[in-house]
């Protein structure tokens, strides 16, 4: 268990180290790689050495604003410093091990595994974090930074959509489309560009779309068959289960999504009026209020009317 | 013609004004619409008497934020305010007449057909300007003000991913989620939600997509019969002509619309390395280099040759 310490502390914890070696999140998102490539950029304007640990996770959505920032062959870590990281458990895969001897994090879970902890619950993005810290150290945010920087706050707020977004948020975005972020390039390439295949995939999800309970209810449906016909991946498949909950009138959406071994698994969503949860914990699941999950050993349309039937009478309690 | 006055002296002219009635232009959008709002609010809350002017255009998607503020029957106008409107062909329908005294405005191209105009090209969003309109006037933003201005702001810019965004945009959304506006439930309103007919037929234009020169060029299609299958009405087909440029590697991007007489009309969006008006002037239209439009007197399978065919021959000049 290490110590929580306040951005001066932080800052000034960093000044007196060097030989960064910056670690990314397990399944990597925008925010950890955003604000770990500016750190890295950031610690090397103070004229320190740093690099980013190895992440094989980095998918292509991501690996342009972490390209040449990787740690050569033998390169001794002085300093492991992990950012957007709120357990141990969020690992890397392949850490080498050695101790985490800071941590920058936005998590109000973080376990301070790390020696010392900057952790600041109330920020959208890590992003936000790291841009504080660069003004605290003195550093010049430029173009690669800010741009990085921008990946990092953009995405964790899906564009400024989400409701973890803060004034903050749109403060900082402000301050780095000020040093030359380019942020319209970027949002095309993060929000706009989806794979043909995922165009197709989300077609067909749309088309296979049902309503009930008056419209409160919609329930999409991903057969192997449409995952086959659409050419899509797994890699272009992130956040189907949002897709259901674009219709207007619907306050509960599921997503049934059929296995290899003909069963199916089911992503709930929920506003106040019915408990996701509770709905999928009938069928051996569970999840949270707004957001749950199960597992059903039959085909789509079967789980389909079980599922709903299921929701209903949690409704009517 | 009229003249153009900036900020204080414009918030002098307002203060010395009574009986305002606030007019939004045509085919009104969210920026139109929660601008004039906004200001409507505004002036009240300095103790004038204000109405937004009839405007039979307004959608369901906007209307809410102009409910109950609209002019009694036989109010006499003192001071007709125009908003976010451009030139006297963007009046709205069933406007009867009268000198427009002021206007508040962020295009360039404003006619100055007002009296006095407060015009700020560098303005993504109109709500901007009444933004530091009420700063200058003194009035206190409040939750009500907020939300309107918020939905100014957010709609003309794409939530924040339009490229007219800029670092002031964010400044200002900072400020109006510090003044209380709903910008979660707004966003969920304004940019998730769309009706099943809408979904059902952006399925349909997924699945007619056709990709030529080796992914460069991407053709999207809406046949009647895709309108008729989906239930899609005409509210329901807003931006259409966007969604086929969100193929990941497509950079020139049509979508033909057949007609009820048969024909079709097409859009073409492209970036620099073709010029969309010079392709669409091939077949009798025009616009602007990098969005045009053009009719065919063919149905959709034949517009969509000769149209890729045109496509690649500008290209290859």
């Amino acid at each position: 268990m290490g110590e929580r310490v306040d951005l001066s502390r932080f800052a000034q914890l960093v000044r007196e180290r060097d030989g960064f070696l910056i670690m990314t999140h397990c399944r990597p998102d925008g925010d950890t790689v955003g604000s770990a490539a500016a750190l890295c950029l950031i610690l090397r304007a103070m004229g320190k050495s740093a690099y980013m640990m190895a992440n094989p996770e980095i998918t292509d959505r991501y690996a342009a604003y972490a390209e040449g920032l990787f740690a050569p062959e033998g390169f001794e870590a002085g300093t492991i410093t992990a950012v957007d990281l709120a357990a141990e458990t969020m690992f890397p895969q392949g850490f080498a091990g050695g101790e985490v001897e800071l941590c920058v994090d936005h998590h109000g879970s973080n376990t301070i595994y790390a020696k010392y902890a900057l952790v600041m619950p109330e920020k959208a993005a890590c992003g936000e974090i790291v841009l504080e810290l660069a003004r605290e150290l003195g550093v010049r945010i430029d173009k690669d930074i800010a741009d990085r920087l921008y990946v990092a706050v953009s995405t964790d707020t899906g564009c400024f959509m989400y409701r973890n977004t803060t004034a903050g948020t749109h403060r900082a975005a402000a301050e780095l489309i000020d040093a030359g972020a380019d942020f319209g390039g970027l949002n095309v390439k993060l929000f706009r560009k989806v794979s043909a295949a995922r165009l197709r995939l989300e077609g067909l999800i749309y088309g296979s779309m049902k309503s009930y309970y008056d419209g409160r209810i919609t329930v999409a449906t991903v057969t192997l068959d449409m995952m086959r016909s659409s050419g899509a991946q797994e890699r272009d498949c992130d956040d189907l289960a949002s897709l259901a909950g674009r219709v207007q009138g619907s306050v509960c959406s599921a997503t049934i999504r059929e296995n290899e071994n003909g069963g199916c698994r089911i992503s709930l969503r929920s506003g106040f009026d019915v408990n996701s949860s509770d709905v999928c914990a009938r069928f051996g699941g569970g999840g949270h209020p707004m957001a749950a999950g199960c597992a059903m050993d039959c085909p789509p349309d079967i789980a389909r009317e079980r599922l709903v039937a299921a929701i209903i009478e949690e409704w009517k309690k």
